[in-house]
């Protein structure tokens, strides 16, 4: 039997820790020292090197993530991960957002997780796809709630490690992502394990370990897209982040070199690898700030669509019974994907694009309350899908569309969209964030406490006390 | 920009868990539903089918799993995991072996897995290198102080498991393995899940998602051999094993073809793999007999040098003053990894073939008692070190080897040893392992306790409540 180098030689579990300590030792021939560089800068950096647009994108995708976990908090399945792990929670100290419970920090962390990815209605880093704010801020905002910390350094530490996850994303997509793994969850576990060394005052040593930590736990499989393990997974990257952390702080050693060298995390997770990705322009460059938020609660193929209707409906008053037809011209995919001619449930409605345009057309928006079943069943909608019609054409960029409105009277509307609603060349307003944010919140907080909320995201740089917001978002 | 099709369909995250409760979806074209199959056989599983020689490996996989956990838990290693964790621990129901702290059962399911790791001193399925019983019995054995349950059922559980994460590993290995993954961790978890949701009474459904869970929760990378990360790594293989079994419980879903479907599992993981590894002989072929301890707390390559060593001493009762010199025929491996001539060190006593071959000759014995820094220090063994030469020779197989001692008066005693002790051709005895046992023990629970406790192990199939061994392991 052949026997491996490793079994062979079989001792050394933990008993070597020293050893993994030299710098020396501690740089694999030939690669650089990402893991080391990185851990560097985020325990150098300080709040006030963070320009100040990016600490604003910051807030923004505060705010949209204490929204999208508050409005997803009542799902079932949340409800059902409560009830599997409840009865082994430690002591109550950190809130469930949207929900009247109390947990231990770990808990919070991976089901406040959980209930911001249960619309898929969360933030999305465009050049990996990664969900950014879920693995970070659900850990970090639990962990706030243990250890007191003041809004500036809890801002930064988000900021820092929504940084660290997107850099690390862009180093390997994506030939990771084609691997098969969902990176918001493979990569969100060190963007956890960032901002909570962050605030843990870990030291270059301990936050080298912290991500070594971090890198035995990637998870997450685009397989379970569809499944609630999906949702699951920013979950369980928050709480393993938040756990790499607090074991590095009690000098729970890894290797330091577990990102980058022999046997490490990317040799394990993809095929190819971009390293200047995560070094480069640390601290200049920042990936936090490219961070974009879904206007409407479903597929952004539907996007550019769901835009132009709702342009054309504001702008002209129009009246939803003198329309004849809707015309779209759009990318084949929109069809392949969303092309349900009826829809029955809400869920069915987030994958009709006749759906999409009617309710944009009708309410003059698409959030989760326009994919309800009853929303999906009333007349005036069905009426009105059924007079969308869509001509695909491949020449048309996804990102866009050409949308036309004939009214019974001959009168005709167009819309050419560019940069869809959402888009980093077109993004949310401020005050779109915020709508958004209120109509998730609504019917779960009350309308005073939304409102407070929302101000206490938008301020949270003022705040003594950045863990307050978590008490703020609960029942 | 390049938008992936999720993205652009984008909703679904946790909505359309019934689309993946159908078995007619849950099959992908042209793969075997390993998944399912796989689960069919954990529910329908009895324990009066499982062979007599197996149950009984399980019982010496359960004995030397206890043995190690306990020898290993007054490692600093796992100290600092406690005391990291211990402040979100929730209700004190499960025991930490030889230990006197108590913390809930998943905590447990993580520190009595870093425990059973430390001295890299388990148990070893030699064909794939998982040390089955670490992230298996961690979690069933916290579980049952939860949920009581009978000797055989236990027995049957842990079986099941161990058997479902060395298929598992047989399916990917080596490629896996090669690819960085430190394979007790990643395959690991699906064993606790399967032990655990045995144990937990799963249906075929429940079982196929705790096997889903699981498999977006992969553990492990080998470039943390030599840190405190490679013991918790199974570790947390048990906890989340065991959390994916609670979460199934609850009907939290997951992709029923997590294992083998396209983005799942296997894709992610490994560039081959053979199914039928999984699937075929399931009932009849176990893996779980197949179990291996090592005799020895040190690399498997300096093995059949000790055994030599001890059989020349034992039979011959050689007196160390009268020896000349000890001549070592073996293969180059043994020098290149385990070459230091003069060791300072317990640790360093590990990588010493001389100090090896040398507290054989001694002590007749090479526990973790041989390689305390006192021993590699000792006046005898320094001296017996400085007459060991290693001959290495290509030819001789690294399982095998020729040891030669001559005596000062010309007296020369020869041992050629073809299947070293503990290997799977010439497996330690039941007294053996025992003895390794109290080895462990020893110094950490009371000698009559760690009579009871190896007497527990034997006879747990006798047992009404098999979580009383955690009580019965603990200080």
């Amino acid at each position: 039997m052949e026997l491996d180098r490793r079994v062979l030689l079989g001792a050394g579990a933990a008993l070597s820790c020293a050893a993994t300590s030299s710098p020396a030792q501690a740089q694999s021939p030939g690669r650089p020292p990402v893991t080391s560089t990185l851990a560097r800068y985020l325990v150098q950096a300080k709040p006030d090197e963070i320009p100040a647009h990016v600490r604003r994108e910051g807030c923004r995708s505060l705010l949209n993530y204490v929204g999208v976990a508050v409005g997803g908090s009542g799902h079932e399945t949340v409800g059902r991960a409560i009830a599997a792990l409840a009865p082994f929670s430690g002591r109550e100290e950190a809130n469930l957002l949207g929900r009247r419970e109390r947990t231990d920090i770990l808990n919070a962390a991976l089901i406040n997780g959980i209930s911001s990815h249960i619309f898929d209605y969360d933030d999305t880093h465009l050049k990996t796809i990664i969900h950014p704010a879920g693995p970070v801020i659900s850990a970090a905002l639990a962990l706030a709630q243990h250890r007191p910390v003041s809004g500036p350094e809890f801002l930064h530490a988000i900021i820092l490690g929504m940084e660290t996850e997107c850099r690390i994303g862009n180093a390997v997509y994506p030939s990771h992502y084609e691997m098969g793994w969902h990176i918001t969850g493979s990569c969100g576990v060190f963007g956890s394990a960032a901002a909570c060394g962050k605030l843990l005052g870990l030291d270059k040593q301990q936050m080298a370990w912290a991500l070594g930590i971090a890198a035995s736990q990637p998870v997450g499989l685009k397989i379970q897209f569809g499944s609630m393990t999906k949702s699951f997974h920013p979950g369980r990257a928050a709480q393993n982040g938040l756990t790499a952390a607090l074991l590095a702080a009690q000098n729970f050693t890894a290797d330091q070199t577990a990102l980058e060298g022999k046997d490490g995390w990317a040799q394990a997770v993809s095929h190819t690898v971009k390293w200047q990705e995560v070094t480069d322009g640390l601290g200049t460059r920042f990936e936090a700030a490219l961070n974009t938020y879904k206007p409407f609660a479903c597929g952004i193929v539907t996007h550019p669509a769901i835009d132009a209707a709702i342009q054309l409906r504001n702008e002209n008053r129009l009246n939803v019974a003198d329309i004849a037809e809707v015309q779209l011209h759009a990318n084949p995919l929109v069809l392949s994907l969303t092309g349900k001619k009826e829809p029955r449930t809400g869920l069915e409605g987030k994958f009709s694009i006749y759906h999409c345009i009617a309710v944009g057309m009708i309410y003059g928006a698409a959030g989760e309350r326009q994919f309800q079943d009853a929303v999906v069943r009333e007349p005036a909608v069905t009426a009105l899908r059924a007079k969308v019609i869509v001509q695909p054409d491949a020449a048309v960029d996804p990102a866009q569309c050409d949308l036309a409105i004939r009214l019974k009277d001959g009168h005709t509307f167009r819309r050419h969209i560019q940069n869809a609603l959402g888009s980093l060349k077109n993004p949310m307003s401020d005050k779109a964030l915020e709508a958004k944010f209120f109509d998730l919140a609504d019917g779960i907080l009350p309308a005073a406490q939304a409102r407070q909320l929302a101000q206490a995201c938008w301020t949270i740089e003022k705040s003594p006390d950045a863990g307050a917001l978590a008490r703020q978002a609960s029942i």
